[in-house]
């Protein structure tokens, strides 16, 4: 949906320090000071980050007030970024912390980090290619997690659901049924674990999550992950047998990010980018 | 979703009045305000009450125009407050009417209150732990009321689901099936009885009623019920079996607002709040 | 869902210009233009009625492009106003039409007029109490047009569906499979008669058409059906046995707008009212 | 849903420039600026086109981030129109791309074209009749494509879904299932011929192809189509018998564009059109 168009003399000329006061990151200012609190230069990397947040929870409904997205360095592989505890909609480039691989905040003790930041590192631990990291609560993906029907690929954007969505239920490695929150390191592992070299995973009666080799990549799985589940869904509830988009077989697993895919997924990016940028 | 805030340089200078134009509740004059006009001095707990109007109509689709929600005052537990009868997405600190438990105006006759505020009123009267109380007309929810199916616990968020959700009839305790309102106190003491311990109760061909320890938790509440509600439904129309997250044989129930879930609940209010106040 | 507040200092001073640039009624010069252009006076309800198709396809989402929304003239029983052929979103003062109750426009030809204008001239012909009529193209509606199970009452807001809610279909009376449309005075007639005194009818494969005794509780009449619709598929998608909420036996039908209940509807109009004025 | 237009008083002085930093179509620099790049001065249309890709982006939901659509130049059957690949919600003037119908840009080399231009360029080849070409990637649709539950004509503004839609699977002519993508002519020439002589085809797992004889009606036919696919699945799950608006035997096909249908069409294309440009 597009957004209004309010603006005034004064405003047009204002228009740098109008985008400032929305808290989006300024190329300079704002990520510099994010770079000097967690002791990095990778400022371009974190300011992709806040657009990320801002894009999952303003633009594509994948994020709500409580999901969060994590970036790996691109020049450090055992670092990553991670917003405080803060919802995904509202982050600005000072929310975010530098973390290492144990999820151990990189300049310091950060109580107001995000208990469940093993999700994040855990993966990057066991997967060099993955770059990106979602965990979001869509419904239409629990509702997957508590039914016995598969998830199975629907539409070409999804062929990474052909590698399968493994389930994850937490109280079979300690977790409790009254929260299920991945919170320590040990069930980060685990959960690293089940995903193994898939690119998705359902959190049993909590959520999802999502990885990519690139951060726009695992936005668009994001995207697309909730997109599959909604089609699967209409599509049973016609009531007729449905033909599901499997892998010819033999045929093995396409490039992670194909080229064509890659290209897409950028040019949706550089959309959504933009809409969170202007308003 | 969330809506921008573009401002030019002179807009800038002129938040302050930008937002008083809106209604929103300016921390000193118009709580003050309603604070002479209700003789109580709570005005920090009359301005989370805007917010929580405005969040519940405007952010996350709990109210529509004709849904209300309350809260007890923090300093006497015999006194609540509720907005006279307007909906919910334009209530203002100078709307909010405070109540003795048996719902009758503190400040004198006031003709332009809810018919239903025995709703709130007759809840806090048997229930000391409840601080805030929400009246929802949710369509996923009055499906549930009137389907034999019952409403069970999906998402980890919605654990006090498993307390059970009762439904209550009011054409059984003398309400008319044309209305199905709670219009007496009578009607109200029934609800609150049919309520007893739990955190939700579902008005068969009506809505719902939503507590919570305190305002942010309340809300959230609300949000997790709906989107339980909405997850249930998903899974049963797959079509498969269907698993619930059902409470360990034994376990207990678990704390009202667990230092884990009320720290996230905080953080979705920070973010919604801010959200109704910036726009 | 609330909408940004982007406002300058000059824009704080010229509110009530902004509010004519957004072409809606100005309490004198758009409806008293429009009054001299219909050779009548009611321009309060023209006023109203602006506000009613911005209502309807701004806030309550019943109207599309492509449907509309008619008043009686509250002076003269055979007059009523409807806008000129364009979408109801974008509908001002001077783009209102009076008709007679054949739909001839009383100031002469109008080739912009609606071709489907007899819904409503029909309809007032034969329902002296109806002074507003929707027609709309509600999708869950037009879905129980074409289903075998009835629509029925599931809300406490919607009681007027226990007195029935017929189906018409056009082509038993000369209409065209290929558009239904309701584009002569018999097929308007037929409608009308096959509505005879209930409140709402759907065309099948086309749509509805809904009345009130007011504008607002027209409006709010026409939300609460769609709103039944959807609880009612919800409830029999959970697929358990459904209650229905039924009149008690013997009960009579209650006042075609109950005091509450029209208390209700005016307090959401007052609401949505405000929404599309100062946006 | 429409958004505000608030605006102050200096604003008013800057609407031009305020548009143009929109980047929507200004009359005459940017068309012109687009017609001297594509070698065509059919300026008119490429705004047209500008407006179509927003309608379909940002007002009635049948373009995400990926789809795009074109129109064929109304003075050179021989040439159509497309964006370069960027997301149609961000589609200006300077980025149409002038191609003739072997889909090879006009003025030149153009490697930041759609891969799959073929989709437009080829159904133009085949089908004077068509004037402009959607690629949408519509959910609803993509059900229908995967399930073996026909898509049926439900309303009475989807009578050409009577002459049938088609689908296509490209992996029966050469595509790959994991990208389903039609990535060359003979991929657009399969689509075209499946298509024949039908409004709309969809493309197993992938999306839709749809057509007008106009660009408001290929618009309103997309959101038409869309529509019927979700009236028919509610209508399906209600899990009664559901009575399709089949034409009577012995009808003709109607003419593809009746008068009172291209009246309606263009009357939702000026509202559609407003809305993007006055936000």
């Amino acid at each position: 949906m597009s957004r209004p168009l309010l603006i005034g003399a004064a405003a047009v000329l204002a228009l740098g320090a109008a985008i400032a006061l929305k808290s989006l990151p300024a190329q300079t200012p704002d990520s510099s000071k994010a770079a000097s609190s967690t002791g990095s230069s990778n400022s371009a990397l974190v300011d992709d980050l806040v657009i990320a947040n801002r894009v999952l929870a303003h633009e594509i409904g994948v994020l709500d007030a409580y999901g969060h997205v994590s970036a790996r360095d691109t020049s450090d592989p055992n670092r990553y970024y991670l917003s405080r505890a803060i919802s995904a909609g509202m982050v600005t480039a000072s929310d975010i912390i530098e973390y290492d691989l144990d999820s151990k905040p990189v300049a310091g003790e950060r109580p107001d980090g995000y208990l469940e930041r093993f999700i994040h590192g855990e993966i990057y631990k066991g997967r060099p290619d993955v770059m990106a990291v979602i965990h979001a609560h869509s419904p239409e993906l629990i509702a997957f997690g508590s039914s016995s029907v598969p998830l199975r690929n629907m539409i070409h954007t999804g062929s990474f659901i052909n590698d399968g969505v493994p389930k994850f239920d937490v109280r079979k490695f300690g977790g409790t049924a009254d929260d299920m929150l991945i919170r320590n390191p040990a069930l980060g592992k685990a959960l690293a674990q089940a995903l193994g070299g898939k690119t998705a995973i359902i959190l049993i009666g909590h959520g999802v999550a999502v990885t990519g080799p690139t951060l726009p990549t695992a936005v668009s799985n994001a995207y697309f992950l909730n997109m599959n589940a909604k089609v699967e869904e209409q599509a049973i509830r016609l009531g007729g047998t449905v033909s599901y988009l499997e892998r010819e077989p033999g045929a093995k697993r396409p490039e992670n990010d194909t080229p064509a895919g890659a290209a897409a997924n950028n040019r949706a990016w550089e959309y959504w980018k933009r809409q969170v940028i202007t308003k």
